[in-house]
């Protein structure tokens, strides 16, 4: 017993660096179905471990359906229900084509994406916009005309002056940025301020250089980049998501390289075991709600981007983010306690995401399947909270459920 | 005894609020020589409490010297010392024109400043810039061809691109981005990094709509801005300063409204009694010192910035910057316990400077002189370490010594 574990905490070795050795780069933003492999005029892409699509329900479903809509694939629920049934709207997982979705996490074909690769192992990852902060959005199970307006401002105006100064930047350097935003109050999840500011610098120069004869173009973008605090979480995303991927299919690791929620279930995808995802009950919640909302509002759209906790950020890098208190609850003393939990469950401590109130230690990384098992310890998310009306009505901490786990344990010990 | 106490504590709470009810307005950035109050063509303004020309020494006595030769007053430093020597040259404290000076303080008639308005008390301060990363600085003591092309770059280049910003602007408010930067790892003292992308992200857009037809111009002055990362330290000051001025003046009150180094002593001011400064010994120095140099080397020169001590930042919120130990040495642990001490001898918690970790604490403020006898505790500082041979060779916390406020009760108490 004790050699399996000696040999498995060689090979988690490998997979650990290659999940924090990744240099993410912001190569493009495109249109989805100019580069999103799988992605056609008629598929709609949703968060979380793939589900007939007869068990999407509440905000989730009523998120694929707006994406129809959006898309101009039907002209009303009704029809792209039908559509949808007969097969000629796809409605596929976000995983299954390199994106990452947030919340509900609908991509439709004419939606912008961030092009995101990590230059050491190659792989790449797509994640579309950030929709602004109000309440009503279509990846919280929103569809009306001020989302409509919204996902259209993104594709028509915002999205092409990006894309030309990222062009013109040769690429924009994320780890970096990730780096110092951790320095700067950020966990990169639930708080993501200083990140969308230092991306927002990068971008200057970029957009003087790419539009210097129309700087009036320029100011909305910069709004948009700045504004919400939230703009870089996309990026964020994107660029943990292209970490999972470098750390997948190592041979006999039990190191988690994908965490997901969908309107059913959590599930977790493992080094080792190849592309299954291992499922299990949804976590409970610890939720600060906006004002004028109650805890039986709260329901679940899905969920990806938790992809932060699983590459050793957000939860896992809460205590560099005291700030977060106001926005989801808790206290600074609990957010290290919760932290600190997270080094028992990981496999190493991060060599770049340093926390400064732990001495710069590392954060906790690479969560291992059989450590989870043995303390009984699960992941710690930051997330935000979606209400049964659709929209966001909170914030809050959740604690996976040990069940995906014991799955995944399961089928690792079948194998080995 | 006690009855006093009542009294002065109600007093205090007026200064108290007049400090922290300010609301500083970055107006405009002009020639010294145009807006300082007292300026004149053969002023060299330098830090700290007045002293005879003769007392000053080492570091400080070359920083005034290189100023004299920077403005042209002089063609040598032995003419500049005999034109200072016959009073044809006057060199000032810059305390008596409004002026907040960081380490040597040097202030010439042609260099820009920028002019920070109260729009509370009206209060007025001026700040010379940030000289940049570069260890030698006229402000460390240092004149050659680097330090004059580096400030003829200031003075030339950048201030006029942003002079020009600040007025399309109409006006930048300096609180709001200091008490959002307070939360981003900031403690507006040793760390100005969020404070100055927070200034960027403000000034960008004005920077557009003032140069559109040449945005050539605007890369380097938004680098200035922003690779240095202190680039905002000289707009925390000048605000803090009006903060100070705001205080200043209310009968009976022991509430500290300016603390300042010169080479020999440091001296505070104190609300009730006048401009009169109150000076002792020097401070022991807690440093890291750049690699390559060692504590024989530390000698001062000087230094105003601790006008931020003074008003609620800096030390007394030291513990919303946990980053800093990577510059100024210490724990997170020391960090929090020094900020909690500082609690002790303030009047009260700031109600708009507040310290995530501590659950949002209000930072401690208004030094109150006769809780610092009575405690016997001194206030904290963060400061820049200067060489003996110029430049900075490192950064650390340094305790006041209680001489000067021991003299300044003295004097309290002789008048009430």
């Amino acid at each position: 017993m004790e050699n399996r574990r000696d040999v498995r905490t060689e090979v988690n070795q490998e997979a650990f660096e290659r999940m924090t050795g990744f240099d993410p780069v912001l190569e493009a933003i495109k249109p989805a179905i100019d580069v999103v492999p799988g992605m056609t005029r008629s598929t709609i892409l949703t968060s979380g471990p793939p589900m007939p699509w007869g068990r999407y329900a509440g905000g989730q479903r009523f998120g694929v359906v707006g994406g129809a809509l959006y898309e101009g694939l039907a002209s009303t629920p009704e029809e792209a229900e039908a559509k949808i049934d007969a097969g000629e709207i796809r409605v596929e997982a976000c995983s299954t084509c390199g994106c990452v979705g947030s919340l509900a996490g609908i991509y439709t074909a004419s939606m912008p994406v961030f092009v995101v690769r990590d230059a050491v192992s190659g792989s790449v990852s797509y994640c579309n916009f950030y929709e602004g902060h109000q309440p009503k959005r279509l990846n919280y199970g929103v569809y009306d005309d001020d989302v409509r307006r919204q996902l259209d401002m993104l594709r028509a105006d915002i999205a092409p002056v990006l894309a030309a100064a990222v062009e013109a930047s040769g690429g924009i350097r994320l780890k970096p940025i990730m780096t110092r935003a951790l320095h700067m109050g950020d966990e990169l999840h639930s708080r993501n301020t200083a990140a969308s500011l230092l991306f927002s610098r990068e971008l200057f120069p970029a957009l003087l250089e790419a539009s210097p004869a129309n700087v009036g173009n320029i100011r909305p973008v910069l709004d948009m980049v700045t504004q919400d605090n939230y703009f870089f979480l996309r990026l964020s995303m994107a660029a943990a998501k292209t970490a999972g991927y470098a750390a997948q299919g190592v041979a006999g690791s039990s190191i988690v390289t994908a965490m997901a929620f969908n309107c059913c279930e959590f599930g977790i995808q493992v080094s080792g075991l190849g592309d299954q995802w291992f499922v299990g009950p949804l976590p409970e919640v610890e939720a600060q709600l906006f004002e004028g909302h109650t805890s039986d509002e709260i329901t679940w759209m899905g969920g990806e981007s938790i992809i932060a906790e699983t590459v050793g950020l957000g939860g896992f890098a809460q205590a560099a983010a005291f700030p977060l208190q106001r926005y989801q609850g808790g206290s600074p003393q609990k957010m290290v306690e919760a932290n600190l939990e997270m080094y028992r469950i990981t496999h190493g401590e991060h060599p770049e995401f340093r926390i400064p109130f732990l001495s710069f230690r590392g954060t906790p990384t690479g969560i291992d399947i059989f450590k989870v098992l043995e303390t009984g310890i699960t992941p710690v998310m930051d997330i935000g909270i979606a209400g049964k009306g659709g929209g966001q009505i909170g914030a809050g901490t959740v604690r996976a459920n040990i069940g995906c786990f014991e799955a995944a344990v399961s089928a690792f010990q079948a194998q080995h």
